[in-house]
């Protein structure tokens, strides 16, 4: 077992912003620490080495007693990051797992047998504009989809055409897992306006109408920077 | 079977902007006709009497017509209105649900046999901002329950606090169906625009998450008015 955990954040119930669980109420727990640097994370404070000494370093144990302190209930908790799938964090999902269904979103090009005891795993492959979609790793990929199969879905944050070539290519490669196509959030334009998250939306949505090979996916906003634009916590 | 249906707009695909189906692409059809007259109705040009000459007469099998001659494909039709079970359309669902699934929204104040040939059923219950809630029929809900439960959800369009006291105690009356909060929007400012929608949104999710009983909800603002502000036909 890990005798700590570097950890970003731990907050909630705040409002899922994205995927299959768009719009429901979760708890967060968000790790430090990523072995990706896409062009636009919005979370670098998650991954950049230069952030780590603001990071928290926590037994699982402490962890857990920091959800278990929040003040509302969530019926679920977001283990994201960074990428929570470079920590052992069986000790985390295992107990938290009892009163809570877990969610856990990842890049996928790492794995953990703990996934296995969660009930959501979102993937998200990193497409062209991330500066990362050479680091795709289709036999982890294939892995994911052995073992979690049933409760696992995709999600493509998109940001231009190239993106959704992408995505088509994921979708053929792994056609029965719900596949979420998420407008990403310019993070040049830190104050990300409503109207800007609105206009890139409608961009997406109306390019895939015109993609017959993707009319099987759900389209949405970040509803997340919607409802509170970049702020840390929310 | 009847030899027309009023209809008052078919077209698709598009983003169905709300409840269960939140960023699916869809086809709709919309009914003409309701028996409720919602103070924020969005869709006047379905309900009111005044609108009903420019609504198109249309036997089922022009319906069906008119949906395999859309273009593009989508996995779902959306069935709205109005109120679409005003009508006997199982001449209309059936031929349609062979290649597609079929979703239908309605208030739940009425109910049609054929709406056991559909995918999902989306009973929106209206709230008292709608000045509606005293037409609030318990047995009639009870039907959709017991004849339609797998596939039921429920929405509220919710714009202020006792709205969402109403939607707890539908909540509490049908604990195990889904439950959809939309936060409406408001038809005096016809250019709805993203900043509003969004400040709204805010405050509903904020709103929800003091509610613990309404901690399983899920929580959306309309996605098509993000996109498309209140454009006809999309």
């Amino acid at each position: 077992m890990p005798d700590h955990i570097l950890v970003s954040e731990i907050f909630g119930p705040t409002i899922q912003g994205e995927g299959a669980l768009a719009g429901r109420l979760s708890h967060f727990i968000r790790t430090f620490g990523c072995s990706y640097r896409c062009t636009w994370c919005d979370s670098l404070f998650a991954v950049d080495p230069s952030e780590s000494p603001k990071a928290q370093r926590l037994a699982p144990e402490a962890i857990v007693a920091k959800i278990q302190a929040l003040d509302r209930p969530a019926p679920w908790i977001t283990i994201t990051g960074g990428d929570p799938v470079d920590w052992d964090l069986t000790a985390v999902v295992m107990p938290l797992g009892i009163d809570h269904k877990i969610a856990v979103e990842t890049q996928g090009a790492l794995w953990q047998d703990w996934l296995e005891y969660c009930h959501l795993i979102t993937v998200s492959p990193k497409p062209p504009s991330s500066g990362m979609a050479d680091r795709l790793d289709p036999p982890v990929l294939q892995k994911y989809y052995a073992r979690l199969r049933a409760r696992m879905c995709l999600k493509i944050v998109c940001f231009t055409a190239a993106d959704l070539d992408f995505a088509q290519r994921i979708h053929r490669f792994l056609p029965d897992v719900p596949m979420y196509l998420s407008a990403g959030t310019d993070i040049e334009h830190k104050a990300a306006t409503a109207a800007a998250l609105a206009h890139h939306y409608r961009w997406l949505a109306e390019e895939v109408i015109t993609r017959p090979f993707l009319a099987n996916t759900t389209i949405l906003p970040q509803l997340h920077v919607l409802m509170w634009g970049q702020e840390r916590g929310r």
